[in-house]
């Protein structure tokens, strides 16, 4: 089945830059809404299976990118938790 | 998990459409290819559970917007179609 290889890299950067990050909130919940918003937001790189994700990571060696998709995830992570919907947020944990 | 509601709206558009298109070869692995294509081209629609997918599809009920779906799957369908890579047409069966 055609898969995004980009939800791959993009899961990824979101644990490594976790701490980074400082968002208020870090439940399951809200580095979900960053992934649903950041995966919105970068072109998407299907391929035709998981093999060839690889691929596709190899090109976001170039520094230029990677920076470029970092910083898109730090502001996908700002408007998550500058406003988090989450149920613990909601109850005022 | 996120989830792009665009893979199962146009993995239903190509199951809908697969005639129509008179593609050269409707194996499994030209239809992923089609699918991969059409997925790199339209704009993504992640969300954050399956549940959601159904408001994405609501959206696509709009003619004008279903149409620009079919246009792009349909170009796809043809490069795939016009340059098979399916082990089957390989084999020249």
């Amino acid at each position: 089945m055609a898969v995004n290889a980009m939800e791959q890299i993009m899961s990824d950067l979101l644990f490594e830059y976790k701490q980074a990050l400082q968002m208020s909130c870090t439940c399951d919940e809200c580095l979900n809404d960053v992934l649903a918003l950041v995966l919105n937001r970068v072109q998407p790189r299907y391929v035709t299976d998981d093999g060839k994700i690889a691929y596709v990571k190899a090109e976001f060696i170039d520094k230029q990118q990677m920076t470029t998709l970092i910083v898109k995830l730090a502001e996908s992570a700002k408007m998550v938790s500058d406003m988090p919907r989450c149920r613990r947020f909601e109850r005022g944990e």
